[in-house]
């Protein structure tokens, strides 16, 4: 049992906590809905991303012998891809015995070992195609590839043990620090696509070397510093004169949060996934630091981008050129970008803000990345992923755009894909999780904290002495959750449990007796932010009955979201609902639900994954009088319908058709 | 007096009618709705055209005396601005005197004769800067170019009675026989932007010479059977290993209308403008060849276009990339493309088909682009113009847009531009407006059709003699029109009007008798396909009184318009309405059109021109309690407002602000 951040010490923790998560490690899933996840993620998917990265080049180019006129030329984000797909297989591999992924698992860091050149750098890019430019490209991607294999090399570490490929990338962690930092060396000062800063931060709590976390400070104090760096972003729409190496479009200085230093920067912006790892650092460092301006800017990033800037599935966010979060409250949704990495990004900043101030708000959004925006990229069966993620979808569109435009992509696509060009979506989503086990619980002192509600069992080390804790719920699916706790053992410890944000009336019993219900505490219970604050004293027979009503609920937007207007959208407990045509045999886009739309609720089969589907009544207009009509005066009658909703994540398993979250809800201007 | 088509001879009119449209030169407008335009046309229009012409460079163009690191270097399709500004000018000297004006077009006809090459060539772009590549591209406008010139020409002609110009032109003509039909000298078969089609069968009215009706016949024939000519063309996302001169990107084969022969193009589809000429173009020559296979084709794409592919205010259509008509039914909102070019070319297509079959399907649609599509691209003052028209405007999103991507237009503009790179709708609106008279009056023997209620009156031939019509009304802002006629005069002669197709009660009076009235016909009056035949006799006292109900309509439009379901578009008479900020303050996008919205109706004053506007009630959400909320359970409660909706036409002449033409509406499921 360890804590990855025990090695934090001295620090000063005036307002901020300190709350470690208890780690993947340490917690084992059984049979549950996650259980059964990562049992297709180490069945399924582990092996439909290695295949897809082989066939295209993505592991042999790590053999750093491509030569000009061979297939497959290297790219510089490649490494990242493979790097991803290692920290996934290296979770894994603890858990599952699988000779053949440790083999290829082993055999990748063979290729890095061999390839690291003498300084300690590898990008299997730079080494075979331009030696001599490394560290010259902003936009090259080579810290973020770095960021990526020094987290592989930290899940190998932990999975195995073994130190062999942790020490590879501290030596490159080494050479990093000496060209941008000891020596500047580098053309520039801060990452082009942050990831690094993370990564150095979980590099200093695998090793113990300060020297790590300071280089993750450095990268984030020098961002939007230095003028130099702006040079390879386009501003008011002036190219530079002399375009750097493999240059890409940085569309402005917002676009890799350059647009200030990370304490003053005003709002959520620019490229999604830049942004979320960058403030998942900018969190770390806040509270390893105690640095209160830091934490405040991440305070405001957060709310900007939670209370103005994401879809309801949690998809962060709107701008699909530049991949980037929009503007506040513009949430289109069939042209919605919504990239699969943002929402597991946006799982990582809020995990370290709830290690600052445990507040369920930060476990309201993982989970709904957890079960939406995130698990939405990938299918049932684990082998085919979505990188961006439609709100809506209308296929026939699609083709028609297709058609048109060969080169363009305006919309998500409609279909799952087994590979990308930019392929970071698929291993991003398997080694969330296969890790996801360390969203559940954490400690700080003798508290213990339950913030996602898993089937699970967990060893855990509080101050006063170890205990273990199991969680049997069928979760998101059934609305009860028992949890068994050694609380005997310790009786001054506290657990803390997350009353989840969507539950209207949650409920809790210890031994049959009620704690907590119709928002009325039991006396030495406390509520706070959201945790249910219960002294292991209380427990009496080590277990605790939580009850999170799921009636089908519908969910407005704020009116200032102009697409989603007059719409609902449907959720049921932490599962965000779409209607797909594979279910409803008539115009989904034209649908109204009525206004008692009797849900009914039942449990069902989609592509042998096992989903509760909604049922609920609607109306449509008849297309019978239309054909001939384009526009016409005078109200249309509509017929009823009942249709037929499934669970976000589960959609496009099935033949391909329209699709929407948000759906027409019939006008109740002034009440009843 | 005189029918531009008079030359017609000889054809067989087997199922085919051969009406004559009454000229421009025929109509006087007064001080109408039209007669006002036509006196912004003449007094601002025509001179802020010229000189945004003349600042960027495109007058002084055809000098032919550009050389390479002067400004303002010649562009391909420019000679198209001056010679739709010219033809546009042309109109209106036949009533204006402006001597000013007269010059500066004389002028322009000094530079194209004295530029034209001996061959007969003119292009001042092509003579200037790529004399050896004349007709080697197909996508370099020359012929498009050549055609706004031979319109130019005629308008002269007949504006001014000068054959100068028109003898430029006809040498022109001759030498594009030459190098198209007769030598074949030219590096393709049929022009990559159609237009000269059309020209070259006005041409042939103009001169009476049968080579150019045959040469027009020559292009629509050749056009989609040439592989040649496809090499222009990106099929599969595959750029011409060697891409033609000045290459623009055609996507596909439908983008210029080469994926089939005229007589078996199966839909609607490419690049609007163009699709709209070559339409027209297609009717003309079904009309004279009496060709009834192109006749066919010509209903189907009138069909596919107007049943399927036009928004509500006439625009031709939805897909923004290829500036083409979209797929079926999808007509975005705010992503709109909707090109004032486009509206003006339906309604060019729409007058032709009425020459061939008197049907009020065809006046319903010019008077559609009359007061909203076409309309839509003009600023009240005169000055500034819309390229592209959206349906749904919000300046905060474009500007947020602009900010991210500097060169891409993922919207149209809010605000109006005094000139544009690519500057064909200036003119074209300026031509169309000065030309309006055209689309009143036509005759076919005895029958004198009346399709537009505009104020004015004309000198009218018919096969049995002259008669003069005068109609007196304030249309479209009020319901009466008065139309004096000779009548007594010609007894045996008959009068055909048009019952507009959004009035659902006309009624029709002659000396104070109803001859129609709630669907009923007097005794010898017919009425079919929209038109109400009145024999002359008939009208004693020489007047009819038209009477059209102009209450406030709510239109719906066909459900598979999934951006208009569970809205409704307001129009009046023959004008839509828009909701713009300038005249609500509240949130145009949340607002909900109440089942009963009490409609009142008032002339109001926007920029001093006079427009009806009307008012209603609505409902929107209150915004206090979601400022710190983006999604949240249950139903909000609407607060009641009132609303301004002003002409669609009108909109953007104000301060910049929201706006939207599709407006959401209390749900009425199942009747009252």
């Amino acid at each position: 049992m360890k804590r990855f951040n025990a090695l934090i010490e001295g620090m000063k923790l005036m307002g901020m906590h300190n709350i470690a998560q208890v780690t993947w490690k340490d917690v084992k899933l059984g049979e549950g809905f996650w259980g059964k996840w990562q049992q297709t993620n180490a069945r399924s998917t582990v092996n439909a991303v290695y295949d897809r990265f082989f066939e295209t080049g993505r592991i042999n180019a790590m053999r750093l012998d491509w030569k000009e006129g061979m297939p497959n030329k290297p790219h510089i984000f490649w490494d990242s891809d493979v790097a991803k797909w290692m920290e996934g297989a290296a979770y894994i591999l603890y858990y599952h015995e699988d000779d053949e992924l440790r083999q290829k698992l082993e055999q990748i860091i063979d290729l890095i070992e061999a390839g690291q050149n003498e300084a300690g750098y590898f990008n299997s890019y730079f080494l075979t195609c331009e030696p001599d430019n490394i560290f010259q490209d902003r936009t090259a991607h080579e810290l973020y590839t770095a960021g990526h294999l020094m987290e592989a090399s930290i899940a190998h570490y932990y999975s195995t043990g073994s130190k062999r490929f942790l020490n590879v990338m501290t030596r490159f962690a080494d050479y990093i620090e000496q060209a941008f930092k000891l020596n500047k060396t580098a053309n520039y000062s801060a990452p082009g696509h942050q990831e690094i800063e993370l990564a150095l931060v979980r590099l200093w709590q695998a090793t113990g070397e300060k020297r790590y976390l300071e280089l993750s400070k450095h990268f984030v104090d020098v961002r939007g510093t230095d003028p130099h760096d702006r040079i390879f972003s386009v501003r008011n729409g002036t190219w530079p004169a002399d375009p750097p190496l493999n240059s890409q479009l940085l569309y402005n200085d917002t676009y890799a949060q350059d647009d200030a230093p990370a304490r003053e920067l005003p709002a959520a912006a620019g490229h999604a996934v830049r942004a979320m790892y960058y403030y998942s650092s900018m969190a770390d460092l806040a509270r390893v630091y105690n640095d209160e301006e830091l934490y405040q800017a991440c305070l405001r990033l957060w709310d900007d981008a939670t209370l103005r800037k994401m879809y309801v599935t949690g998809g962060v966010s709107g701008e699909r050129f530049g991949e980037a979060i929009g503007a506040s409250y513009i949430l289109p949704n069939q042209d919605s970008y919504a990239e699969t990495c943002a929402s597991i990004g946006m799982a990582f900043f809020a995990q370290r803000l709830f290690s600052i101030h445990p507040d369920a708000r930060y476990a309201d959004i993982i989970e709904r990345q957890m079960y939406n925006g995130a698990l939405a990229g990938l299918s049932l069966d684990g082998s085919a992923f979505f990188y961006d993620n439609a709100l809506k979808s209308a296929p026939a569109h699609n083709d028609f755009l297709k058609g048109v435009h060969d080169t363009r992509n305006l919309f998500p696509n409609y279909r799952r894909e087994r590979v990308f060009e930019c392929s970071c979506c698929p291993p991003n989503i398997l080694r969330f999780i296969a890790a996801i086990g360390e969203y559940i619980y954490a400690t700080e002192k003798d508290t213990l904290y339950i913030s996602q509600y898993v089937q699970s069992n967990a060893d855990i080390q509080l101050a006063s002495g170890a205990l273990h804790v199991a969680q049997t719920t069928n979760y998101p699916w059934t609305e009860t959750v028992s949890i068994q706790v050694d609380a005997a053992r310790m009786p001054d410890a506290v657990i803390a449990l997350r009353m989840p944000g969507w539950c209207v009336n949650p409920s809790v019993s210890v031994n049959g007796a009620a704690v907590y219900d119709q928002h009325t505490l039991a006396s030495g219970i406390e509520l706070k932010h959201g945790y249910l604050y219960i002294p292991m004293s209380m427990i009496a027979g080590d277990t605790v009955e939580l009850k999170f009503p799921m009636p089908v609920v519908e969910l407005e937007a704020n009116p200032l979201v102009a697409e989603a207007a007059g719409k609902v959208a449907l959720m049921r407990g932490p599962v965000v609902y779409c209607l797909e045509a594979a279910d409803n045999d008539f115009n989904l886009f034209d649908m109204i639900v009525l206004r008692d739309p009797q849900y009914r609720q039942d449990l069902r089969d989609v592509n042998g994954v096992p989903v509760v589907m909604l049922q609920g009544q609607a109306a449509v207009r008849s297309r019978g009088n239309w054909e001939q009509t384009l526009y016409r005066m005078g109200s249309s009658k509509y017929e009823k319908v009942a249709f037929t909703a499934v669970p976000y994540f589960a959609w496009a398993n099935r033949e391909a058709g329209d699709m929407s979250v948000w759906l027409q809800k019939e006008s109740n201007l002034f009440g009843e």
